[in-house]
């Protein structure tokens, strides 16, 4: 029964392998005393586990010890930038773009590509990604960076690997599969951005982050885990009813959110978001009314939501983030007049500050949120 | 430094206790070799916790394996109904409940006290409860039970032990203590309901448990867990709004679902819910106007909910499960008009089994479920 006791020594120490680098992680770098102390394992456990991490790379350490800190001095161990990255990609409407993210966060490599995606063929979209991924891969070899999974953001529904619907590309059904070899993952935009804000923006443990683009999505955060919901469907905040008989919208339904306030409905003929910014800043009358009918559908659709969700703070992204100095008063004045006796506050209103690189870099984020939740298998530590 | 090597080896512990009972929990009756596969731990590292759990009376073990169980026949460990259970509480607008419930969950105790409690005083309400949990501990007890803690269901918003607002009951920020010496929690009840639904009803492990009383609220469960938001107040689908400029609703806000559907535009001036039923039944043509507009409103706010939320399934509970032959048809037609072309199918709409007692089983159900997620905890195991 060797085998079997193997199996059952490895299933503890990948758990307790996951247990130091959480505590790592979550709360900065520490000593391996300080580990123990911690994480409740013996001094001589945590060193045998600190030995296979700085082995693998995840972490390194150091003679910097934070003030403070109880015991004597000694080396700190922290998470290491110098060998381990993840890879973030996306398929937008009218760009790809990936990036290389080493375990402290930082962005080591980002390419955006334009493209015209609208009602593309997925074969020749998914093979420009290809050879994204392949220059990608080769940068980070190049700067001594092991990959160690990879995951896509998609402007769509997704269950499992399949992107099930994104009907701004003109995509159903569609199998993401060979891109890489790497382990790999595919999501949501709202979600993985939700995800990027975590990460790399304000870095709250709960929000709910609204992606406004062609289509607008919800991802809500809660304890900094992403709210799926039970097929990963949740968070479809563009569709939830404004206006029970209102315009008909793509989805089926009638007087959605995205028919009033998704990038089509803002933009109405203008080209572009600047040309838009540009009107208001200008105090073009027209532009002021469509961003303030915007609002209010927004502070419909978000008091639904709060209700619904109960996020900690609520954060504009994609064009809400550009059109925030516009959008801020009406739905701020929705959401007050309508939670006010529910709640002694409504959520905080806040502007995302990473704009519109959030689902390509919570693309990364997920990839380095599956290593730190288990190392062991990631990482092929035996 | 013993007493820190002793904190060490007690958090191990405690740790492997939850795993060993959840398993049995989760999976069912196994026995101590079954475990020792099933946890990754050692044969004896599982017996020694096994015994312990014995001991403290909330596994038993006996001769009865499974057919098809791997290994040799041996003895299986199962949650004991014998020696442990719980109490669980209800305060709502026209009753108390209580229940004690052992681990088999099977109910052992039940007890509903009609009261007027609308507009009431808290002391006074909360002074009568208490008689009514010494009555079920004095119960308990000769049965030869041990109740290792309570929790109480009320129809409004929670947060920690204070219940920040029953409107229905016309309470706010009451401090609910005294009750017992017992570990004590506190819930909504839509929360306690979906619980209840969870443990003593469908026990599907995601749906969307939708509590239709003069409130409204929903109880949403993602992989056997309410989901409860950034401060508890999540599911509040009375207030989704269903016509922004719709009538002015008791919370602030306009057109919420509880104008349309709540107990009290669906009875109107008719003194029951049974005399409501009994009009139905008679074919009253404005009685069911007032169904099939209730439903209508119920279809739009839910399918907010679902784009929101993504659940499974939906389970209709309270005066709507009672309600259900009449609702059914203009919730699922608005389901499928407004969700078709986002989703395959709308998610599947039940009744729910268990009626009215779903709160306060649910009450009892929150107590079972924290002490398998912690034994050593709640058992005071060391």
């Amino acid at each position: 029964m060797a085998a079997s006791r193997g199996v059952r020594h490895d299933s503890m120490r990948a758990r307790n392998l996951a247990v130091v680098l959480g505590t790592i992680h979550r709360s900065g770098p520490h000593t391996r005393a300080a580990l123990a102390e911690l994480t409740g394992l013996t001094k001589t456990t945590v060193s045998s586990l600190v030995g296979d991490l700085l082995e693998a790379g995840v972490v390194t350490e150091s003679d910097a010890v934070r003030a403070g800190e109880r015991g004597r001095p000694g080396k700190a161990v922290r998470l290491s930038g110098q060998r381990v990255a993840t890879l973030g990609l996306e398929v937008n409407i009218d760009y790809l773009a990936a990036c290389v993210v080493d375990l402290t966060r930082t962005v080591r490599l980002r390419r955006t590509r334009p493209a015209d995606n609208r009602n593309s063929d997925p074969a020749v979209t998914l093979g420009e990604l290809r050879d994204l991924v392949k220059e990608m891969t080769a940068g980070a070899e190049r700067a001594g960076l092991r990959i160690t999974g990879a995951a896509l953001a998609v402007p769509g529904t997704v269950e499992g690997d399949v992107l099930r619907s994104a009907p701004h590309l003109g995509w159903r059904d569609v199998r993401v599969g060979g891109l890489t070899d790497l382990p790999f993952a595919i999501d949501n935009e709202a979600n993985l951005a939700a995800l990027g804000e975590l990460w790399f923006g304000s870095r709250a443990a709960d929000f709910l982050y609204v992606s406004g683009e062609i289509g607008i999505g919800a991802g809500l955060v809660v304890g900094g885990t992403v709210f799926r919901g039970t097929l990963g469907l949740a968070g479809e905040l563009g569709h939830v009813v404004v206006l029970p008989d209102g315009p008909a919208c793509r989805c089926g339904g009638r007087g959605c959110l995205e028919v009033y306030a998704g990038q089509d409905a803002l933009l109405g003929s203008l080209p572009t978001v600047a040309s838009l910014v540009r009107l208001l800043e200008s105090g073009d009358r027209r532009a002021l009314e469509t961003c303030e009918r915007a609002g209010h559908a927004l502070g419909v659709a978000l008091t639904s939501a709060v209700h619904l969700l109960d996020p900690g703070r609520i954060v504009l992204g994609g064009i809400y983030a550009t059109l925030y100095r516009w959008l801020e008063g009406p739905v701020a004045a929705g959401l007050a007049d309508r939670l006010g006796l529910m709640r002694g506050t409504p959520p905080t209103l806040l502007v995302s500050g990473i704009g519109p690189d959030a689902a390509v870099l919570g693309a990364a984020g997920l990839v380095i949120q599956r290593l730190i939740a288990d190392p062991a298998e990631v990482l092929d530590l035996q």
